[in-house]
Formats: C-alpha cells, structure tokens, sequence
C-alpha cells in the first residue's frame, strides 16, 4: 500500500519531483498560493488542498520544498500550518536549502507531537529534478531514512544518510561554500593568466590534468570561457546557502575566512544585478575589481 | 647525434631527472656546490665540471632546476655563469618554478646572445620525476620547444606548450594558488562539518559526487581524514610560488584576494614550523583558528 504524499512548494524544483512520484503511483496532495500552478499539478493527478494543515491531516509524509527557513517555519508552525493537521507517526520531509541550526529545533519541536522530520536537501539543479537525479543529503532518524528511501529514489539517484538531525543541511552548505571556493580560485587563475596573456583554454587544459583539477574548473572554467552565465544554480540561492554557512558558524564560534569572502562576493553580484545568473559569473565580480576582462574569449 | 646536455641543481628533483636523461643515452654534464652529490652522478656516467661557464661551453642545451629566481639568476648571470660559457645557438631550459616576470627579463637578455631560453616549470613532484611523469608546462618560442620535446618526453608524460616566454612559470602559478584555494574551501568544509558533528568521512564521499568534486577534496581530504601530512610538495616551496604570484600580481596592477589569504596561512605553516609538512596541513590553521581539532579523525 503506497503512503499518501502531500506536497508544498511548487517551484522550479517541486514540480517536476511532484511529477515524478506521480508518475510512480503515488497519492499526491498539494498546496500551495499560485492558482496556476495548482491548476496544472490537478491536471496531472494530485489533489488540491487550500492549507497545509487540511493537507497534512491526509498524508503519511509531507514534502517541502521552499526557498528559505522562513518559509518552512511557517509552513510548518504558521497558522493553519503542517502542525494544526499532523497526525502522530507522520513524517515531515524538508527538501528544502535552509539553516541547519533551525532544522534542528524544527525537528525537536516535531518530535513533541510524535512526528518524525528528516532534512533532505538536493543538489543538482532543476534538470536533476526533472530526470529524477538529484544528490539527496539526508539528516534524522536512520530508520525514518530507511522508511522514505523508496520514495528518495523516484527523485535521485545519488542519496546519501548523513547523520542525525541537521547533518543533511550541513553537508549541503558544505558543498555549496566549497563550490564557491573553488569558483573564487579558478576565477583568480584566470585572471592571473589573462592578464598575463596566457591562453586561458590551454591554463584550463593544462589545470585539469594535476592536482589542481575540480568540476569548477572543468563546468564553470569552460562556461567562463564561453560567456554563457545562464544557471545551473542561481546566485540569488547560492548566495543564500552562504548566508546560512555563516550564520552556523556564528552560532558555533567558527571563523570561515574564504566562506565569509566568498558570500560578499555573491552579495555584491546580486547587487549588480546578476542573482539570475550562474555562480561561474562570479568572474564579473574579479574581472571589475581588477579593470580586466577575459569572460567570454572563447567567443571573440 | 644526440645533443649534448647540461644539468644544474641536482636536488630532490633534478637528481632523478638527471638519471632519466642518462638512461635515455644523452651524455651530460652536470655541475654543482655539494661534492658528494656530482660524486654520486659520476658513478652513474655524468661528467662533473667545475663551474656552470664551463658546463656551458661543452653542452648544446643547458637544464636548470633551482631552488628560486635568484638561484636561476645567479647561475646565469653571475660570475662563471652560464653566459660566460654558452655559445651563439645554444639553449637553456630553466624547469625550476620562478618569477614569470624574471623569466621574460632572463629571456631576453640571452636572446641577445643568440641564446633561446625555454621556462618549463613542472608538477608531479619527486615521485613525478623519478618515473618520469612530470606536468611540464612550457613557455617559450614554439620551435625551441619542438626541438627540445623529445628530451622532455624522457622526463615528463603530460607536456603542454603555453605561449611566449612566462607562460610556463604563469600556468605553473596558477596550479598552485588554485591548490591552496581549494585547500582552504576543503578545510573551510571540514571544519564546518566536524564541529557540528557530521561525519567527514560521509562528507567527503557525499561532495566528491557532486559540483564541489576536486582532486584536492579527493587526495588531500582523504589525508587530513588520515592525518597523514607527509609532502608531496613542500608547503615552503608551495609559500615560495604563492610569494611568486602575487608579486606577479603586483607588476600587473591585480588583487588576487583568495592567493593573498592563502599565502598568509602558508607563511603562518612555515611560522609553525611546519614549512615541510604537505599542503594538506593547511587544515592546522583552521584548527588552530577554531579551536576545534579534525585532522586525522580517521585514525582514533
């Protein structure tokens, strides 16, 4: 017998993983402000609901998927939230990129009321959504793990159980402070021997084949390369994930030099104007402070 | 006919290049201030001469691999120096790392001479050159390096022409601030991750397979995991090309604001007395910094 799914959060991300687990037979519930969007998910299969407490008082498990802390807070404890309709020995899936401090007092909360909560966010992009191949990093319970897997599977394929409560969240931020890291020193390299007069190409080419090879290097140097910023991951959540990075590491007394660097160059992109882009745009931000453009000399 | 070789500065790395030459069948020359080491290659069929002026006169190509630009100046330019000696033709290929700016000056002071000049930095370190897999990175005339490769082909196996003269030291610097900086990203994730109590091992596995992959997250995470910090390549000559890049980035008017912090916790390494230890040791500073001890998590 299938577990009855509810689902909030319809965006870029959501949908298609609505469309997935429909696709797979489940009974899927959805809730949400964009009469639209509902529309379409009805068409579809799922069953509207008008609050997220009238949708959780008929699914086994509900799946979030939001932009921020913020918003799961409210889904989750607002008025007529999650928590108004929540049976015991329901479980809450939050697939969302939020701050892992506040997941855990989330879960705690939850805990309270008999209900499970495990954080489950993704990387891969909305194209990993749309394939069903997201990398899923899982926090909580192992065994409320073990009981969502199946489902984790119509959506990723790369789905890792991380630890207790939070672990999922954590390893997220990891990635994406250590992604933008990287992006900072592969924009440094280019700039360093652009300016010199060096063939980018061939640096990238040479690059990959030491220890200073990464996937930035390789996706982001040949988008740099290209000109093309189209994302991938915009800057805006990117430059979220940061934010939330150093706020965990406030609360735990952490210095992260290169992650505090890093999101200040993201912010001073959204300034510019460039939130929609792709991280590999970063190089903007160095081409600027240095009077130096190499972006997009593949294409000239 | 083979050509005849020159080889100056038989360290960790030249000794083993030296011996990849003389296998190869080219007669060499060698010269340098440490009797026991011309004795040792003597035994193996180098003939020892007196001073670089005079290891000039007898070799068509004249290696050099020092320590930093001033070794490589001095042998030059200074008294009994190479250019006392080396004929109109003739060809020096410097395979140190140095100052890409130095190296445009050196080069064309000896092409005044008649003499070309090749810059042909290298990664792989001593294991790299004992097999003979060195990363070759070239700069130079393009036919001076066509005549020269198949010389290189006995020390190296990843052999990349990179523009004019410069090109190679600029590339080789590039390799190494993008190291450093995703070292930082790696220990910036790790610390993270381990003070809030997620496995680093799971960390690792679960980052490798993503955007945030790098050889340096794969090799030098797995070694801090281990607490196994042995070089590699030496932090102090790691500090030496960072020192390099940014005063390459001073000539050219650049902010490189990621290699100026990562160059500060290099010289911090060496202030710690750890200037032997690998770039991997970086994850100390951070600890240091933080109070929070990660390295060799594996091992207890």
């Amino acid at each position: 017998m299938s577990e009855r799914i509810g689902f909030i959060g319809l965006g870029i991300m959501g949908r298609p993983m609505v469309n997935n687990l429909l696709r797979a037979g489940y009974p899927i519930t959805v809730y949400g402000r964009h009469p639209e969007l509902l529309e379409d998910m009805h068409l579809k299969g799922a069953i509207i609901e008008t609050s997220a407490a009238r949708l959780a008082a008929q699914s086994d498990i509900v799946f979030t998927m939001l932009p921020d802390t913020d918003d799961v807070e409210s889904v989750l404890f607002g008025k007529e939230g999650l928590h108004e309709g929540l049976v015991a020995g329901s479980i809450v899936v939050d697939m969302s990129s939020i701050s892992p401090v506040s997941t855990r007092l989330m879960a705690k909360r939850l805990k309270r009321l008999d209900i499970d909560m495990l954080d489950a966010p993704v990387s891969g992009g909305d194209v990993g959504a749309k394939t069903g191949t997201l990398s899923i990093m899982v926090g909580g319970d192992r065994q409320i793990f073990n009981q969502v897997l199946p489902i984790f599977q119509y959506l990723g394929e790369h789905i890792v159980y991380m630890g207790d409560h939070g672990a999922g969240q954590v390893t997220k931020l990891c990635n994406n402070l250590l992604v933008a890291i990287t992006m900072a020193g592969v924009g440094e390299a280019f700039i360093l021997a652009g300016r010199a007069g060096v063939d980018l190409e061939r640096v990238r080419e040479a690059l990959l084949g030491g220890f200073a090879a990464s996937r930035v290097l390789e996706l982001h140097g040949k988008r740099i390369l290209n000109g093309d910023f189209e994302p991938g991951f915009k800057i805006e959540l990117h430059a979220k994930d940061m934010k939330n990075a150093l706020e965990v590491a406030r609360e735990m007394g952490l210095a992260l030099p290169a992650t505090l660097m890093c999101s200040g160059y993201l912010n001073a992109m959204i300034g510019r104007g460039e939130g929609g882009q792709d991280i590999s745009a970063m190089i903007h931000i160095l081409e600027t402070l240095n009077s130096h453009s190499i972006s997009g000399s593949k294409k000239n």
